[in-house]
């Protein structure tokens, strides 16, 4: 299949910022309908040259489309899905940007009508701003776009998703579901729960306030994803509980190490914390930047 | 008193950025002397011009000083001032850069012999890496530099180490003692105690080992400070232990709050939970942003 059509739906920061990674690279000889509830992003992604065309009716958003991105906070995918199945042509590909798979991907791939298939994807990319405005066509490129194939899969389908990601500049790689959902949760959603919760810290001090305007970088650093969408990250949180809550419990007790290694003034114990730290994300981020080309 | 002589003592980070920024600023017409245990590091300092003359000796290091800069580890204060008090001339000010200021500034101002003056500073500022190779010259520019003046502080010392350090680009600020323990603890001490957690929580998935690698910029940015020093971090917490185990009881309370909302699946909770966060968080970096001149 040569894909000549895509439809996104929801055209936020990763629906706008594909829109336009596919439209500077493909131009003419690419089709990019655009679909959103909300009239002024409809309007701002044909103005920015994320979409050729948007619409807010499910019909003359998919029905000709080849491939369909799914492009909505979790939660919000699933009533989509039914919405929008009786338009979406045969040969056609569905396939959603969420952060949590385990939850979608069952039950998408048995909602699927003969020959209409789905294939789950999560472009590990992401900012603290969210919006059609906040969409860059460069926040795909060189950053991992995982696609999760299950046996139930078509090959196919997997084959032509990967093929048209190229075009973003991604690095598509595939991984086993129970893993990226785990791996998810360690790497992404613990981070933003973390983040979040280091913010709120400060609302236990009022008395401070003011002092806290002397905030440096190391703080605002570790707290720039607190920043984030509330609304996608609350979805986040309820799509993908078991790895989030088994994961904040381990956070938990690493933190009652530390904990108990103050109190008692153990410098070697507190030391090594900080050490193994350091070690650690030293190698990691030495070999993630390896692998950018 | 016109400041003529300074004396930095610990070249690494901190201290070579605070002699490259007062050369650059003065030329000629300030002297700087390093003092550093490292035979290395004190002559890198000399070639790199962020001081005029090192040694490793404390007599010659410090004998000519109007002002003395405390730039080591927190714990290694208290006995270099012992060493080095018998040599500092009349009308000289001891001033140092640690993180945690109760520990010191108590037990500082009651080592000084007449005549020579403790100002407890506290510059924030700083970044991951250390070392008189890291050092920067802009290292202070537009940064908070906190003065802790005490009830028996000189003010005219005060005064002194406020206008010298107003030659780094500094914005300073002064600050009650107990409240910059606090306040030091809540948005610098925990974020790095909680960014050194979340990647030493990868080390309780090693099956996930390869996965780790397609982090992205929001675990990159959240655990940046994980690659601090160990030793200057290990100092921090164990000589301001209390702020920082009260506050990590209080975060350990606010991830309580996350795991029960989402194993109730109470969105509306875990809602709350991001945006408030969010809210408070970029109002907090607007006005900090707005404090830079």
């Amino acid at each position: 299949m040569k894909v000549k059509h895509i439809t996104i739906i929801g055209l936020g920061l990763i629906g706008g910022s594909l829109g336009l990674a596919l439209k500077k690279q493909c131009g003419e000889a690419l089709k990019v309908t655009g679909v959103d509830h909300d009239q002024e992003t409809l309007e701002l992604a044909v103005q920015r040259g994320a979409v050729d065309y948007s619409t807010n009716d499910w019909k003359r958003g998919v029905e000709q489309a080849d491939i369909i991105f799914l492009c909505t906070p979790v939660l919000q995918i699933i009533p989509i899905v039914e919405q929008i199945l009786p338009y979406v042509k045969v040969g056609g590909i569905l396939t959603d940007v969420g952060s949590t798979k385990g939850f979608l991907a069952e039950k998408l791939l048995y909602m699927m009508p003969s020959g209409v298939h789905y294939v789950s994807g999560h472009p590990m990319t992401g900012i603290e701003r969210s919006g059609i405005m906040a969409a860059d066509r460069g926040l795909f490129k060189d950053k991992w776009y995982i696609l999760i194939p299950e046996a139930s899969t078509s090959p196919e389908a997997v084959e032509i998703i990967s093929q048209t990601l190229t075009w973003t500049g991604a690095r598509i790689t595939t991984m086993d579901l129970y893993d990226h959902d785990q791996c998810a949760a360690i790497i992404s959603h613990i981070p933003h729960v973390v983040a979040a919760a280091l913010v709120n810290l400060l609302g236990k001090y009022p008395a401070l306030e003011e002092s806290f305007k002397l905030v440096g970088g190391g703080f605002r650093d570790t707290t720039r994803i607190a920043s984030s969408n509330a609304d996608m990250w609350a979805d986040i949180c309820l799509t993908n509980s078991q790895p989030i809550t088994q994961s904040l419990l381990q956070l938990k007790e690493l933190l009652d190490e530390m904990i108990q290694a103050v109190e008692k003034a153990d410098r070697p114990a507190i030391h090594h914390f900080f050490k193994r730290a350091k070690v650690r994300r030293d190698i990691l981020i030495e070999e993630t930047d390896s692998h950018v080309v």
